[in-house]
This record gives structure tokens, C-alpha cells and sequence, in this order.
């Protein structure tokens, strides 16, 4: 079985090197240059919990010529539609795509470049640090939940499943994946786009009152506008699932910090409080938390990214 | 004629200083120990324009008997009852009380304290800087605008603003000093909040697309609160003004940068974002900027101020 990781960020790396590891024929694809370079030339470095060097395969998107069978979309949100576009030449009537981006929105965007029954979206908590080029930090456990988009295409999903539960990577077949997705999009519209901002970690976000307070906030428009689209969300329980992340991830800078603080690069923000904020619109639903925020992480973005 | 500065930081530093050497007998209160023993000990030291040194008699306010002619208060927002507070037994009927805090909201404050006849309101456009302890930077020019807030009393005004004048403090006596004082409480509604929230230059952040963008939305909260407060507001010209002074400050850090991210003090958003807030509460106006701005700048107070 050929799989692609299209999009070899940290995450990308961790599921490309525990399905090669499995016994699965696996291409890495992107776009970075020293990544590509360095992992041609030593492997991919694994430091952490289980310190190893693992040989693989990788590539830019455009340089990839066989049919997959299956492709696992891990680019970052923005970078989605120029993937899907790259890679339309190693996609046939067979493969199957499974979206594990993070954020909302994305299905769309995919349904134009691939048949809705070969779509399986998904959503995990697995975590990856991306060290330097050819180097991920992996540590802790996580899983996966993932659900064929088309209800008749069930068996599809369950075989995906299976795969990568044999790469121990514990994906579970999910009735309704969708409000997970909401859920976990929920966790980076608050704790993301706040730590991002006010250049905090979770902990110390979360230890104050006013930012607790916004929390809440912002997760009642989360739900307010996952409710009107049809999503099945329950405040209660995503309030409870944000607030034990916050504890698990007290010391942590989330990926938005990561990106835009350390790193000076664009966010995902219009694909979390932004698309939120979008969505809420076309349903007449006012959601002042999410565009003020998505409008100051542009701001910074602007601010840091392309200085005057 | 006794004139006390009830605040002397940078601004009251050089009010007090300019009326010293006008002639009059000025008295700085202030609460910094290490200021009033480094201006007691060397007096004020100004750079700048025009280097000297001042001698200055400056005191805390618990430790002024004698009754002034004239209070200057200058204090910070959040300040400002406790200033009211200990310096109750050195106002008598004739005392008149000057206000050129920033912000909004401020007369009711002075009202419990100080009957209205007595009461000045004003706003200036003059600047300073806080070196270190008992040192002043002064640059540039400026002037004020004043008004009695009893019309009855508009003589009173006009003799406070010939004693500014003989300062050189360029006061004039303004018919409708109210709009003044919310355009210049709109300059620091856009620039210094967003700049303390975003850690920018003034010219950095009105550089940026997304920023000017809300900048724009956020004059437009004010003009509509202002307007339904009663307060001849026109969007345009505060527009215009925001705007000419963020060319001349293209390059500074505004003071509530200066306080929140470079010494880690509490701001004035309370009485700036967070007085329109309030008021456009009271008014059913919806402020959604002014709102998310001033908890994000109360978020950003707890984690730099009260670190867990």
C-alpha cells in the first residue's frame, strides 16, 4: 500500500514514520527545502521518548508520479488548496484522502479537487514538535477519530482505521467525527489565538480571571455558531474538555504562538476564530470575540510578518 | 498664589516646573519615594529642549496643610479618588480644581469631591517623558484646552487659563471643552491600547491593513457613545485627527505601552475602551472593540503584573 503524507510538518512526520515503521510503503511530501534535503541525506531524526533514525522518503508535491492509495492530508490550512492543486496527478478513482487539519471549513475546500466518497475526515490530539529541519521531538500518546464524509462509504473509513491502528497510532472509527473536529477547533480558538496574542503560555492565560472569562466567551460562540450549522456541540462538555487540555498543556505555548511569536509566520487563524466568526455571519449570529481576535492575530501577523 | 501639581509623573513634572518658573509657588504631591527624595535632595532635573535643573518642593499629599489657590490634578485614571481622598484639608471654597487626566469619566469622580463651580475640566496635547527618578524629558510644544463645567463660573476658567499662559502652557478657554477631551480619550483608545496589546510602534500598527481597519472601527464606537452621551462629536474630524497624530507619533511607544509592556504597571483602559464600554452599555450602543480590547488588556495586566 502506498501512502503519502502530504504536508510533512511535525505531525506529518510522526504518522509517515510510525506507518513506514508498520511495514506501509510511505511517502513523505513538501515543500521545504533543508527538511527535504536533510532527511534525504540522514533520515528523519526522532528525539524524545523513543530516540531513533528512520529512513523515508520524501519529496516535493510536484515530483511525486505514482496513483496512491491513500493520500493524509497535514498541511497547515492555509496550504491546502495549493497541495490538493499539486497533487491531483497521484490521485485516481481508488484513493482515499484523509483530512487531519486542524480548524474548520476544510471539507469544502476538498470536495473540490476529490469525489466526496473518497473523503475521510478526521481530527487527532496526537502532538509532534518540529526541532529543525529533518528533526521531530515526539512524546506522550494521543489518538485519532475519523469518519468517511460519505455514509455509505463506512467500510472505506473502517480499513483506513485499521491501518493505522496497526501503526499504533489508535484511530477509532467515529459515528459523527464532525463535532470533535468543533471540539478540538474550539481548544485552538481559545487557547490558541489568546497565548498567540498576549505572547503567554495556556497556564498563564488560564490563571487569570479575565482570560478565563474570555474563554468562556469565546467558547459560547463556538457553540452558538456549531449549533446553527447543525453540529451537535453541548457547552458543558466543551467547556470541560478546553479546561482539562488547559491543565494537561499548562506549560505549553500552543502551535499559534509557535508560529507567529517564535517563528514570524501566518496562523490558521481564519480557519479557526475566523471561520467561526464567518460562519456565524451567514447565520445572523454575532460573534464580537472571534472577529476582534481574528482581526488583531492579522494585525500581528502584519506587524511581525512584513515589517515596514 | 499656591499651586499644587496633584500627580507630578512626567506631565505634572513639567506643568509644575513651567509654573515655578513662572513665578508662582508650586508644591508637587506624589506618592514615588524614590522621586520626591532624588527632586528634594537635587531638584528636578529636565534634558531635553532646554537642559536644567528646577529646584522644586514636592511632598506626599497626606503631608500638605496649607490650602492651595490652585490643585492641578494629574494623577493616573486609576488614582485619582485616592488623590481626592488626602487632599481633602487643602482645598477650601475658594480652591479651584483643575483636571487634565486622560481618559473619560472623570468629573463624576472630582464632583463627590470637589463642589462643581470649583471645577475646571481640561485636556492637553503636551507631551513629557519619565526618565528615572526626579528626571523629566521635555520635547516638542503643546496647549490645553480648559472650561469651568459651571457656566456661571467662566471668569474662574479664564484666570486659570492666563496663569497657564504666563507659564507658556498655550491655554485657551474653551467654549465646549467636552468633545476635546473624547477625541483625545479616542487617540488613546486606537493607538495606545493597540499598541500595548500588539507590543508596536504607532506607526507600525497604522502601517498594517487589518490594524487601520480597526482603528477605524474603534472611532467609530466612541463617536457613537460620545454622540449619545450628549457630546458634539463628528466621525470625520476625529477621524482626521487620529490619523495626523499617528504621523506625527508614527515612531513612539505610546504611554500605555510604556506602562503595561515596558514596566509591567496597570493601565488606564478603564477609563479609555472601558468608559465607552460602560457608557455605550448604559445607551444600548453595542461596543464589541471596545469591549474584547479592554479585557484582553486586563488579561495581559494579570499575566505580566500578578505572574502565578
Amino acid at each position: 500500500m502506498l501512502i503519502y503524507i502530504a504536508g510533512s510538518g511535525a505531525m506529518g512526520c510522526r504518522f509517515g514514520a510510525q506507518l513506514h515503521e508498520a511495514g506501509q510503503e510511505v511517502i513523505l511530501l513538501d515543500n521545504w527545502d533543508d527538511h527535504i534535503n536533510t532527511i534525504k541525506e540522514n533520515g528523519l531524526k526522532i528525539s524524545g521518548d523513543d530516540e531513533r533514525i528512520v529512513p523515508m522518503t520524501i519529496m516535493k508535491p510536484q515530483e511525486a508520479n505514482r496513483v496512491g492509495d491513500l493520500i493524509i492530508l497535514f498541511t497547515k490550512a492555509m496550504q491546502l488548496p495549493a497541495m490538493l492543486e499539486s497533487i491531483q496527478g497521484i490521485m485516481d478513482s481508488h484513493t482515499k484522502v484523509l483530512c487531519l487539519l486542524n480548524g474548520l471549513g476544510h471539507e469544502e475546500v476538498i470536495k473540490q479537487y476529490v469525489p466526496e466518497r473518497s473523503i475521510i475526515m478526521g481530527v487527532t490530539v496526537w502532538t509532534a514538535q518540529l526541532v529543525g529541519p529533518g528533526h521531530v521531538k515526539l512524546a506522550s500518546t494521543g489518538s485519532i477519530n475519523i469518519q468517511s464524509i460519505d455514509a455509505n462509504e463506512a467500510e472505506m473509513g473502517h480499513k483506513v482505521a485499521e491501518i493505522l491502528n496497526e501503526a499504533k497510532l489508535n484511530a477509532i472509527y467515529d459515528q459523527d467525527v464532525i463535532p470533535s473536529i468543533w471540539r478540538k477547533a474550539c481548544v485552538n480558538g481559545t487557547m490558541n489565538s489568546l497565548c498567540a496574542l498576549l505572547d503567554c503560555t495556556i497556564g498563564q492565560l488560564f490563571a487569570t480571571e479575565p482570560g478565563l472569562q474570555l474563554v468562556h466567551e469565546i467558547i459560547h460562540e463556538f457553540v452558538q455558531v456549531g449549533q446553527a450549522e447543525g453540529v451537535k456541540l453541548d457547552e458543558e462538555a466543551v467547556t470541560d474538555y478546553v479546561m482539562k487540555t488547559s491543565v494537561t498543556a499548562a506549560h505549553h505555548y500552543p502551535s499559534m504562538h509557535q508560529d507567529l511569536v517564535q517563528n514570524h509566520r501566518y496562523t490558521e487563524i481564519d480557519f479557526i476564530n475566523g471561520a467561526v466568526a464567518r460562519i456565524g455571519d451567514k447565520h445572523d449570529i454575532e460573534t464580537p470575540r472571534c472577529d476582534v481576535i481574528t482581526q488583531l492575530i492579522h494585525t500581528k501577523e502584519k506587524i511581525l510578518i512584513e515589517p515596514k
